[in-house]
Formats: C-alpha cells, sequence, structure tokens
C-alpha cells in the first residue's frame, strides 16, 4: 500500500512530464506554468488511493487522475479571470491572466480542458472520457449557479452548488477509478456514496479556510468568498458549526470507507489531510 | 445521395433537439443561444457528406458531425470576447458576452466544449474524441497564434496559421468519418490531402468576404481583420491575386476529389457553395 506522499509525488511526476500538443507552440508555457504551479493534487492522489484499494497500480490510473487535475486546472484558470472570480492570485503565484494576459489565459484553460480530454482519452474505451465530460458539465454548471446567485443561497441551495462545482469532479476521481478497475456497475455504489460525501467534507473545509486562512498558507486571496457576498458553510452556519459540520462529514466518510471490502488506508490518510488541511 | 440542403437540414435537426446536461440550469439558454444562431453548418456538413461519399448513413455520422459544430461554436464564443477579438456581432446577432455578459459567456464556451466531447464520446470507440481532441488542440494553438503575432506573418506563416486555425478543425471532419466509417488507415491519405485542401480554400475566400462583405451578408463586422492590422491572404496578395488563389486552391480541391474512388456529389457542391460563398 503506497503512502499518501508517494501517490502525490506519482502525480507530479506525471504531469511534469506529460507531453502537451505541439500545435500549442509557446502556449505551452501558460498550461504548464498553471499545472505545475504546487496545487496539492486531491483529485489524482484522490483517484490513485481508490485504484489502491481496488488493487490496480498507479500506472494504470495515472492517466485518469491526471485528466481530472487537468480539468481543475483549467477550472481555476478560468475562475480567477477579472469577468469571473477576479483573483490576481493562485497557488501562491500570479494568477495566469495576470502573469500571461487575459487573452492567452483564456486560451491556455482552453486547451487543459482539450488536453484532459487527449489523456483520459488513452484508454481503450471511451468510458473514462465519458465520465470525465458528465462531470465537468456538472461543475461547470455549479460555477454558473455560483456566478449568478450571489448571497441568495440557503442551505440546501448551498449544498447543491456544492455537489455540482466540487463534488462532481472529485466523485468522478472515485468514478473513474471503478472504470478503470472494472468494477460491476451493481458494487459501485457504496464508492460513489463515499465519493460524494468526501467532496463534502472538502468544501466545508475549504469554507473554513477561506475565513480563517492566510494567503501564504492558502496560495490563494483569503476571505473572498465573503467580500464577494457570496453564502458559504460559514457565513450560514457561523464558524463553530461548521466545524461540528467537518467533523460530521469526516466521521460519515470514515464509517463508509471501514463499510467498503477493501484496504482503504490511503484513502483514509487522504481524508485525515483533508480535514486537518494538511492535503 | 443526399443534396447539401438536406445534409444541412439534418445538422440542424439535429443540434436543435440535442440534449445538454441538465446540471448546466440556466446556462443551457446562452448555448443554444449560440449554436442555433444561423450557421453554415460548413463543418457538420463537410463530415455528413464525406459520409456520403464513404457509403454511411447520415445518423452514423450526426454525432461525430456536430460535435465539431460544437467545437467550433465554442471557438467563436470566446474568440469573439473583449481579451480576444472583441466583436460585438456574430451570425447577424449581438455575441454571447454582449447578450448574457462576459462571466456567461465564459463558461458557455467551456460547456460547449465539454459537450462536444460529450457527444464524439457517443461512439463504442474512443476514436472520434481522439480526433476531435487533437484538432481542437489545432486550433487553439493556431488561435495563439493569431493573437500574438499581429501584422508579423509573411505567406509561410500565414499558411501555417491557417492550417491550425482553421485547417484543424475542417480536417477532422473529414477524419472523424474516415474513423466512423472505418476506412483503413492506408487509404485515408487521399481523403485527407482533400480535407486539407479545402480548409485553405475555405481560408481564402473567408478573407476575400472580410475585405468585401457587408455586415448583413456576412452576419460579423467586416473588415476586422484588416482594422486589427491582421495579415490575411487579401492583405499579404492583395483582393485580385487572392480571387487567383482561391480559384487554384479550387481546382486543386475538384482534381483531388475526381481522384476518389467514390461518388463526391455532396462534396463537389459543398466546394461549389464555399467558393461562391453560398455554404
Amino acid at each position: 500500500m503506497r503512502s499518501l506522499d508517494e501517490l502525490r509525488a506519482l502525480a507530479d511526476e506525471f504531469l511534469a512530464s506529460l507531453p502537451l500538443a505541439a500545435e500549442l507552440g509557446r502556449l505551452e508555457e501558460a498550461l504548464r506554468y498553471s499545472l505545475l504551479g504546487g496545487g496539492k493534487r486531491v483529485r489524482p492522489v484522490l483517484c490513485l488511493a481508490t485504484g489502491e484499494a481496488l488493487g490496480r497500480t498507479p500506472d494504470e490510473l495515472l492517466p485518469a487522475a491526471c485528466s481530472l487535475e487537468l480539468v481543475h486546472t483549467f477550472s481555476l484558470v478560468h475562475d480567477d479571470l477579472p469577468a469571473l472570480d477576479d483573483d490576481d492570485l493562485r497557488r501562491g503565484q500570479p494568477s495566469a491572466h495576470v502573469r500571461f494576459g487575459e487573452d492567452v489565459a483564456i486560451l491556455a484553460g482552453d486547451a487543459l480542458l482539450a488536453e484532459a480530454f487527449r489523456l483520459a482519452l488513452r484508454y481503450s474505451s471511451p468510458e473514462v472520457g465519458r465520465v470525465l465530460a458528465e462531470a465537468t458539465l456538472g461543475m461547470i454548471g455549479g460555477q454558473y449557479v455560483d456566478v449568478r446567485t450571489d448571497g441568495e443561497l440557503d442551505g440546501d441551495g448551498l449544498a447543491a452548488l456544492h455537489r455540482l462545482k466540487t463534488g462532481r469532479l472529485l466523485g468522478a476521481c472515485v468514478e473513474s477509478a471503478l472504470v478503470v478497475a472494472d468494477v460491476p456497475t451493481g458494487d459501485r455504489e457504496p464508492w460513489r456514496a463515499f465519493g460524494r460525501d468526501v467532496g463534502l467534507l472538502f468544501q466545508i473545509v475549504d469554507d473554513i479556510l477561506d475565513a480563517t486562512g492566510t494567503a501564504e498558507e492558502l496560495g490563494k486571496t483569503p476571505g473572498k468568498d465573503e467580500a464577494a457576498g457570496k453564502v458559504t458553510y460559514v457565513s450560514l452556519y457561523g464558524l463553530e458549526r461548521a466545524r461540528d459540520l467537518a467533523d460530521a462529514a469526516r466521521a460519515r466518510v470514515t464509517a463508509e470507507l471501514e463499510a467498503l471490502p477493501a484496504d482503504t488506508g490511503a484513502l483514509e490518510a487522504l481524508v485525515a489531510a483533508i480535514r486537518e488541511r494538511r492535503a
């Protein structure tokens, strides 16, 4: 059983040596800037750790795992644009549009999305690509809700937003591992429930950190959500109650992992890291 | 053998009834606005007409054909953004960002690209999706050259730019028909040569029209390329010589079609329409 650090190192190596389309020319620099800018790699590690639990090697999972990181990176590049979240800081560095200009950032995001599909389509079956497409569309649907409903969400609306914006991609990390490992459809639901709840845990912790972290800790501008009038778990429930919700989500996720018929050590370590925010 | 008009009507019907991801919510309106805004459907018709020549039915080709139109539409929505070509008029209507705002236009373009892959991955093989990913990356590489090298291109540079920006997607219309029709790899080159040259013809005619057409005829702002200091076939060679080049390209494409071992009537009609700009 590989450790979280080993899985993260494998994802980092794979991404660092990923060949990008030659036709991108010097646009490649902008893609690599955003892709290799020190992300936590939660998504590929979640996919790889699910693969570990299913007895599959990282080699089998890495294209699927890293295609999800490419989609995540594309979404950050576009989200940071002035017309959307207008954030100048990402992963502790100037955002792509600050570094390269808005035109290049838009094209780089587009190219990251297309590269994600190119990578997911290395498999002989289109199924990983289908999972990626569905999750990407769900995520974009969540981004749309996010930009168009400032301050109008109740608890159910917030949960629905996050199920799309963050949850669909995290769920796809688990789902694509199930696909690659060829887990029978009838056996997938307990894994999917875990994938849904780990997404909820991730989001609550993210909201707490946005309210309490420093720019240095976060690598992005803190307090942005509150300043933008966005509803978060903290704005809706207060900090103490949000922490209780995070602990409850973590307990549920842990129970789900324990019930799975697999050695879920790497996944348990990932869940702990998410809650304690070292992931 | 179906006529061009029949093939275009089939593409229009397919696009009009295409189910989009439910999670997009009200963002769907922006996708449909751009997708159903009266395009000429050159790309899907080129794919369908190639399929006709290969003895395949439109039903087999329509997902591939329309996935290419979705990528084309995504590229228009993003190209029109203020940070890129900054064009307020598209297909005779306000551009997506004028109608819905920049934030929604960025997200709608992203969603159109993801929907394109979802559609291309309806096939049991990932090959159509792979063709789409490669072509999309080539097109984006061309867009990057276009935004970053104003007024610095010679004839070879201009040809290289268009091979990427317009040519790769038009080539993919032919290539994906070859994939769906299961044409052996060794037999594909004459078709690919046709695909490359029809792209060149299309671009020369487009440059001529940009210099001579009215907004009403074009459905977009005319003279934009010249005003932006962009190199075109007209700016580089003059109008008369550009027309000669278009006629030469058309003669070459026609000869290539005549040499193909197939009934290429629909393709010949499409080439005539491109040259005479009724497509």
